[in-house]
């Protein structure tokens, strides 16, 4: 892991590639348009990510049965797609949403964190944290279009972005609920959630690992707006265009000024989370609740 | 004072002891079952506490007539029995709450700040210190059931818990209320304050010395809830068993990971807010002030 | 600019004076009384002050028109008048409004950010600086009377006051909407906001460049109150009654706790702030853009 950390570049001003080389290819090149045609979709195994060349908007759409659940793969194919993204001046903005119908994300894939390696755990967890700092501080706007249930990590995702928009379907529920399966949200989980609905309401959510409905997410900001599941991607797409409406540099800078401190926490303290991350997990108490939390998930389902 | 200190032991990671060695003995062992059988009370002079063990749910009622009010002998009380319901494994949440109609606790003893000694004064701020680092920082979930009035050192108690009821009752009212003494909320108290209610809403209320009626108080946030002053107690425990149906670890991991930045800042400067306390509250002006008051509050009276 | 800066006498506790001498004289001496009489006003050039000394309460009241736009003469008159006030025992607070109907203040005047010297570039921010830090850390009690639009720089005073009261003219707006100029609120307009309206809001807003409408500005806080223009002064009376009823030395020691970090943090980056505007104001690109917003609003006046 040392070694693939060290043999990465990192520019001045811009967060550092995924940690893990994508399975096909280098990362695409300065002049993205000799990959992506007017509305040229590329898709892997997990995500499908779509660009409108006319608009500059991509769409990552999530689409990993059952649950889009986060697992090591999921976050490669994530990183990458995100950094082409980035690097592509073509693309302003991206909007994020789920192919699967009621889930957006069912949040960190729990069998990454059961019975592996303390290697892999570390690997996982590099590339979780690898993720968030590329999308909580992309310079492009992000847009969650969340169109189903989001608990714990699918939150973080929509919390990353510059705005959530839920189907205001009160079947669906949002939240960090960690401490509901007997884990805790990392510190920079909660830096971001504290920035968008504040110290006391994160506070009482954090520990009583609440998933709140769609209405009630909306009543204490932990998303800006509901609209019934069909307007979902036109209303995201209208708030595409508002935030597009403005000159990209002053709003790059802006948003780096509010953010700046919160990632900057994570990058000062990495492996220190990641050590912090694999002995927690590899606790026997741990694995146990773990087991026993996926014995029911499988007894729900059949 | 600093020998006191000196001989205390400090455990890592639990908040350090009482600094007046309990009157009736020392502090419980770790088998408190030796000394607490189901519901059975332990009662000094002014705090009632009462330990259901089948719920694991402690009660702590103050009962220091005529108004509760906050002096060394009620901190020093507070201290030990919240020590020995933290050490009791037995017991997982305190509800606090008066014996005393319309009063929760009407704040700091004023007369413990009137006409005593240098070495007086830095006892008592620091046996407020102690309480409040045991409280804000306990383990045990904690819930407030504000059935009465209750400004300044009131406020801070039920601000330090982690959640607030009060008796819907608008001639009730809650506040950090100092600056209309003439005196000033110290840092720590602003800290508790701006992450229950946020900078703005502290930033006014500080100023102003507002006493917020209890609808107002959950209007800005100061408390979470309101109810029927009949069925505050029922509403407690039951708030309480919803916050005991989570794991206890993950619980008390999150909670320290919210309140140890504003925990630590009184740790790392608590001989020099005991300095400033002494100083301020030993000037001529203040002194005279605060003897106004209590001239005042005598009148009132009768 | 050294030099200016190493001339100046700063007495400890008290914000520095302005940097640029007064045109009419040195600063108010420590016996006002003999220069103002019982609602006695001076007058400059562009704001118009007025101190009852009945009540202790001064108006500052902005006529520079067409739009009160902050010059670097107007901050000069600025800082010289809330210096002379601040040095006023007889002044306790002061109430901020205009006196040219629909506009409270246009904020920075972009004429001082196009084709000038470095040098003036730099006596400028300095002295936007200087107006803040004596404003958001004055010792009297300051309330803004917004009774007309307040963008950007304007709103950065009104921000910087105790409370806020605006006419509730859906047609005024007030916000920080640097952004849509192409250019960036720096990090301490930032801090100024996030303490009144949260980080969240703060940062939606600030990226849009949002200009809230008055009630929607009552809505998100960044106004404390709405009433109809004609009862606006009355009201900002009531208010500064409301406000003055508390001891001053509580209020003063109070207000410094909640804004003493954020001054501090301008403090302890000046000069930077300083290169940083200067190096950002004098980029071609910047140049270009401010000439463009000139250009059109020209064409919007004819």
């Amino acid at each position: 892991m040392a070694a693939t950390l060290a043999r990465r570049i990192v520019r001045p001003g811009v967060l550092p590639l995924c940690s893990r080389p994508p399975a096909w290819g280098r990362a695409a090149p300065r002049s993205p348009g000799l990959l992506l045609a007017q509305r040229r979709a590329f898709s892997n195994n997990k995500i499908l990510v779509e660009l409108d060349e006319g608009s500059g908007v991509a769409t990552m759409k999530f689409k990993s049965p059952p649950v889009n659940s986060i697992s090591l793969d999921f976050l490669t194919e994530f990183c990458i797609s995100l950094e082409k993204l980035e690097n592509n001046r073509g693309c302003r903005g991206v909007i994020f949403t789920s192919a699967i119908p009621t889930v957006f994300s069912s949040g960190l894939d729990i069998t990454e964190m059961c019975g592996k390696s303390t290697e892999r755990y570390a690997e996982f967890w590099r590339a979780v944290q690898e993720s968030w700092l590329k999308l909580y501080g992309s310079n492009m706007v992000t847009v969650a279009a969340v169109n189903g249930s989001s608990p714990a990590g699918g939150c973080l995702l929509a919390l990353s972005c510059d705005y959530r928009i839920m189907a205001e379907n009160p079947k669906f529920s949002i939240g960090l609920n960690e401490a509901q399966l007997g884990i805790v949200a990392p510190f920079w989980f909660k830096d971001t959630f504290v920035n968008v609905v504040g110290h006391r309401v994160a506070e009482r959510s954090l520990q009583l690992g609440s998933l709140h409905s769609a209405p009630e997410a909306h009543r204490i900001g932990l998303v800006d707006e509901l609209v019934p599941e069909e307007k979902l991607q036109d209303k995201a797409a209208a708030v595409m265009a508002q935030w597009l409406a403005l000159p990209d540099h002053a709003r790059q800078l802006t948003k780096s000024m509010m953010r700046k401190s919160v990632l900057d926490r994570l990058v000062a303290h990495r492996e220190e989370d990641i050590q912090n991350f694999v002995s927690f997990i590899t606790k026997e108490s741990i694995q146990k609740s773990l087991r026993m939390y996926m014995e029911m998930l499988k007894k729900k389902k059949s």
